[in-house]
């Protein structure tokens, strides 16, 4: 399908019955892969299985806090296996599910392409103003 | 690549210098691509150029305030072009650039999986409760 036949797909499949219903678990799932973390956490478990320390060490800046709710959210879309071995000290692994691993292949091409062409997006005064 | 070599390139390029600097474009660039009017808007200019009314009356919900916000995000990063045609009365129209067109086939890609794979994305109680 060419890119004008996608959308005009979507905006169809959003104009059958309700507009809000339809949207709305997708907005949720969307919100939950391009959040932050969320962003962060599919790139880093697209390289591999981590362990949780492993994923804070990895992602700098998450708080523990952060980066166990990102993990909750990404495990109940289906998204991020959560493994546990009953061992001392515990092991707790976090890797891509297959439907995961889809997901993270889009938001892999999405988040490459605009890190790849930062330099054609122009900076303007607008945009620097909402950097910190 | 593989995505396991995507992802590995990517983290690659945040550890250089100041993952802080290099994160920050690249993640106001993705929050405007992916806000809930941001999307609408790059998927219904991905059918064609469209005029400030016909894109309010296509994007149910959206207020005038929101669509003209996000039109000058999307126009400031260079993903939307603004046309006014000196005429009575003024006529304005919104298109993809060819840089817009690019995001735009990421943007599709990502939300079009989403809304395909829906049924394979299990609700949960915590899913259903992140509803209004």
């Amino acid at each position: 399908m060419t890119p004008a036949s996608t959308a005009q797909a979507l905006i169809d499949r959003w104009d059958t019955g309700d507009v809000l219903a339809a949207a709305c678990p997708s907005r949720t799932i969307l919100q939950h892969l391009t959040s932050k973390w969320g962003t962060l956490v599919m790139v880093t478990l697209a390289t591999g299985p981590h362990r949780f320390s492993q994923l804070r060490r990895r992602i700098t800046g998450v708080s523990e806090r952060m980066l166990a709710q990102t993990l909750q959210q990404l495990e109940a879309d289906g998204f991020v296996l959560r493994e546990a071995r009953d061992v001392v000290p515990p092991h707790v692994s976090y890797s891509l599910t297959p439907l995961g691993a889809e997901a993270a292949t889009h938001v892999l091409a999405l988040t490459a392409w605009i890190e790849g062409n930062l330099p054609r997006i122009l900076p303007t005064p607008q945009k620097q103003a909402a950097q910190p």
